[in-house]
């Protein structure tokens, strides 16, 4: 049943997002194609998901709202843009992603950067378009506000800045939750609130998404170094054991995978004790979603 | 006079820089390093002072509005970080920039590319907080709808992006022209046209002001092209000819010096005519500042 939600959500985000570039913009060919290859690249779409769950949660229902979808796919070219520059020759330097090559590998570095600039600059425009499917402007301006900010210098930007200055020599677990806080747990923090927004949530229960969004996008990166431990390549699509190899420092590297392990649930629980805590109208998909998330193998 | 006005413009402008990146924010303190290293190294800070210019020109006033200046400093950024992104070896490759080593020279290639989407990002952040300052929500909205559209992949990054391509052989005033719209006029538009909008302006208004920014832009670019290959040296603080020593189409290569400076003056004689045509309360500034920009020896 989650399985069919998740079908149905994905694949919402997916027709959206090939919408998401007006096909009357004059925007050159090659940049077009740069920008939509890695924007139709597949992947989890966690983020737009938990837009478009998180919505329903505070509403109550499952009514499909444009308003949301566009914000879900303003989260999810931001998280697209990141991922573009992170591979960079200069950044991590990765040839593939997700068995594909990466977007410089096939339009050279040039335009891997603008259109990575391109697609962080169009998500604003898809959050601020959500005022024309009903959304209040207040709302639609706090939304903007938060993704300025999760995304930026003191957010996203700001997590892989301290991630690459880390790898000299990151020591303690405060060093690698700052990172991960600010480079995974920014985004689904950003998503849930935005959706419970949208859906109408008050300031309370934005606090406690806060607390959610946080714990588990940490909970997410730690199972995500888990995997990467375990994980066999073909499975990942990507090279098993690359952010030791790379030099990264990893949650099982700096706690051992026991402690890894027990720190993930811990963290998830106290996830979903926040999403009880929450005033949702229907936090069940949520709490599904969370679930589902630590017991993934991928 | 118009010195006076420009210097505390500029000043007001520089003043609210160097306060846009709020202390109590946690940011890594290289990123923050690299992006004030960049916003604070100077320029004509042309786009702000039309933003200031053009809000008292709808207003009819010169008052202080800390609106505007928010809005300016977000444009600022914008431009910052283009620059910082154009000078990367994988695209212009520039060691200098106003007599100062560019970003990555100093920061490195990553830093440079983060530090550039913190600025992009950062930007939004400073438009959307108008509304703190007076502004309407649904006039703010506008403005991060008009921000994104003119800078992204049909507005500034879409003429980068056709520039670079068009390393391979631009042969037409229409090629050149589509960058040159994109690549400078689209942010002048955008300045013009949210200042005007946060002074009050009318639709009409702001679409001669729109014809306006176009065509200034356009005139300010030949009038580059021209000064890049009579300049010296030590006036424009990087190495004359560098336009067409890197294989770049101008205006001056494409139709010779005496067909650009007629080009030229004939667009800025279009835009003041649109500048008399819009309903400006007090055009002047922004016809000084015209007739500045076309005589301007850098």
């Amino acid at each position: 049943m989650l399985g069919d939600y998740l079908a149905t959500s994905v694949s919402l985000v997916e027709e959206e997002l090939g919408r998401s570039l007006p096909t009357e913009w004059d925007i050159p060919i090659k940049l077009r194609e740069s920008m939509n290859y890695s924007l139709s690249a597949g992947g989890k779409r966690l983020r737009p998901v938990l837009v478009l769950a998180s919505a329903e949660a505070a509403r109550g229902d499952e009514r499909d709202s444009k308003a949301a979808l566009r914000v879900a796919c303003a989260v999810e070219l931001i998280h697209t843009y990141s991922l573009i520059h992170d591979d960079l020759p200069a950044m991590d330097n990765d040839d593939f992603r997700r068995g594909k090559p990466t977007n410089h590998r096939v339009f050279g570095e040039a335009m891997a950067i603008l259109s990575g600039d391109a697609l962080l600059t169009h998500a604003f425009q898809l959050a601020a378009s959500a005022r024309h499917y009903g959304a209040s402007p207040v709302d639609v301006l706090d939304i903007v506000e938060d993704l300025a900010r999760l995304s930026g210098a003191a957010g996203m930007v700001g997590g892989q800045a301290a991630d690459m200055q880390g790898e000299q020599g990151i020591t303690t677990l405060a060093e690698l939750e700052y990172i991960h806080e600010h480079k995974t747990s920014d985004l689904i923090v950003f998503s849930v609130r935005a959706g419970a927004r949208l859906g109408g949530a008050d300031a309370e229960t934005l606090a406690k998404l806060t607390t959610f969004g946080r714990k588990i996008g940490l909970a997410f990166q730690i199972q995500d170094d888990i995997l990467d431990l375990i994980g066999d390549e073909k499975k990942l699509g990507k090279k098993t054991n690359s952010d030791t190899v790379a030099g990264k420092v990893t949650y099982p590297y700096l706690i051992g995978m026991e402690e890894s392990r027990r720190l993930m649930e811990k963290l998830t629980e106290e996830a979903k004790q926040a999403l009880y805590e929450a005033k949702l109208k229907r936090p069940d998909r949520l709490l599904q979603l969370s679930d589902y998330l630590m017991n993934r193998d991928r």
